[in-house]
C-alpha cells in the first residue's frame, strides 16, 4: 500500500513528524501537496462532502480507505504497523504520551512568533512575540527539555522508551533541530544541560534512512513560514 | 479496580475531561488531590525517581500499576475499557482525532487570557489578552465549532461518531459549557449557528450519571483559575 500524505508544500511544519516516521519505516508514500496541483487536490479533498472522517486541518494521511488526521494520531496509527512503537498497551500509551507532550511543545514554539493570532503576520504581533519568546526561552523550553532529559535518564536505554527507537524519538530529533534553527544562541547555551537529548538527536540523524532523507530534496529546509522560525530579534 | 485521578483540586481544567468519562462510565475513582493532603501527594508522586512513565504535568491517572498522563491519552485508554469508544481501529482513531482537535481548542481557549505566559497573572497580559480573545471569538472558535457542527451533520447520528456516545461527546459538552461560562454574550450569538452541537450538549447533560455528577459537589464550579474564565472585558 502506498500512503498519501497531505500537508502544505512549502514547510516542514507538523507534517515533518509524519514524514520522519514514514522515512524511517521505509514506507512508500506520496507527498501529495508537493506534486503539481497537489495543494488544490488537498483542499478539494477537505471540501468533499463524502469524506466520512473529516480532518480539521492538515496534516492527514490516506492509508487505503482510511483518512487519519492529527499528527500524534497519525503516528499512533503508523507506530505499531511499522515497528515504531511497542506492541503492548502500556508501552504504546507511554510513547503516545511522550508524543502528546512534544505536540504541546510544538504549539508553544509556534506561538512564540504568533502569540496573538495565527491569521496575522508576525510583523503585526512582534512586540507580543518578544515578550512571549522571552518567557518561552526562560521557562517553558527548559521545562520541556528538562523533562525529556529526565525521561532519558530513566528509560534504561538511549531512546525515550528504552533500547528501541520509537516515533517519539524521531519527533524529539525534530524538536532539537528546530530549536537550533530558530534560537541558535539560546540553544547553544541550553544544550549543555541536555547531553542525552543531544546524543539522541545525533543517533537519529545517523540512522541510514533518516540520513538519506535529510540529505535529499524531500527534506524541506527550515524557513520563516513554518513552526520553527529564525528571527534574530527573538533569539536572546 | 479503583482508579486514582491526579489533578489540581481547585479547578475543572483538563482534569474535567477525564472526570466526565469516569462519571459516565460509572467507574470507581478517587480524585486524589481533592482529599486532605492530596495535592502534596500528587507532587510527591511526580517527584519520585522510581516512576517509570513520568508525567510532564497533571492530569494523570493511576490504573493499577499503570500511570497514564496527557488528557487525550487517558481517554484513549479509558474509551475501550468502558464502552466510550468504538472497538475497531478506524473508529478508535476517529474518536481520538476528534479529541485531539478538542485539545487544540482547549489550548486556544486558555491562551485567550494567557497569551504571553502561563506563569504570569492575567492582569500582567490583559492588553494582549484582549487582542488574542478578539481573534479567538471572531475566527478561531467559529472555525472549531463550525467543524464539529459539520462532523455532526455527517455522523449519521446525534453523536460525533454516530449513534453511540463516545468520550469525544463528553468533551464537546464541556467545551460548550465552558464557552458559555467564559463568553456568555459571544456564545449566545454564536450558538444559533450550532443547533447540533447544542443538542448534543443537552443530550449529554441529561444522561443520568452526568446529570447526577453535575448536580453533585464533585463538579467544581467554573472559576477564574481554570481554562474557561469569565472576564467581562474579554466577552465582546
Amino acid at each position: 500500500m502506498r500512503y498519501e500524505l497531505y500537508y502544505w508544500a512549502g514547510i516542514q511544519g507538523r507534517g515533518e513528524f509524519v514524514r520522519l516516521a514514514l522515512e524511517e519505516a521505509g514506507a512508500e508514500y506520496l507527498d501529495v501537496a508537493r506534486q503539481a496541483g497537489g495543494e488544490e487536490q488537498m483542499m478539494r479533498l477537505l471540501g468533499r462532502p463524502s469524506v466520512e472522517h473529516l480532518p480539521f486541518a492538515p496534516p492527514f494521511l490516506k492509508a487505503g480507505e482510511l483518512i487519519i488526521a492529527q499528527t500524534a494520531n497519525i503516528l499512533l496509527y503508523l507506530g505499531p504497523h511499522h515497528g515504531l512503537a511497542p506492541a503492548d498497551e502500556a508501552g504504546r500509551l507511554w510513547v503516545h504520551q511522550l508524543q502528546l507532550t512534544i505536540a504541546d511543545f510544538v504549539v508553544e514554539a509556534h506561538d512564540t512568533h504568533h502569540p496573538i493570532a495565527s491569521g496575522l503576520y508576525y510583523e503585526d504581533q512582534k512586540k507580543e512575540a518578544k515578550r512571549r519568546t522571552a518567557d518561552f526561552l526562560k521557562n517553558r523550553a527548559p521545562k520541556y527539555f528538562g523533562y525529556f532529559e529526565e525521561v532519558l535518564v530513566r528509560s534504561g536505554g538511549k531512546h525515550l522508551a528504552g533500547r528501541r527507537l520509537t516515533y517519539a524519538d524521531l519527533s524529539l530529533f525534530q524538536i532539537v533541530a528546530g530549536m537550533r534553527y530558530a534560537f541558535p544562541k539560546a540553544m547553544a547555551k541550553h544544550e549543555k544541560k541536555l547531553p542525552r537529548a543531544v546524543a539522541l538527536h545525533d543517533l537519529v540523524a545517523k540512522r541510514p534512512r533518516i540520513a538519506a532523507y535529510l540529505a535529499s530534496e524531500r527534506r524541506i529546509p527550515f524557513n520563516e513560514y513554518g513552526i520553527f522560525r529564525h528571527y534574530k530579534e527573538l533569539d536572546a
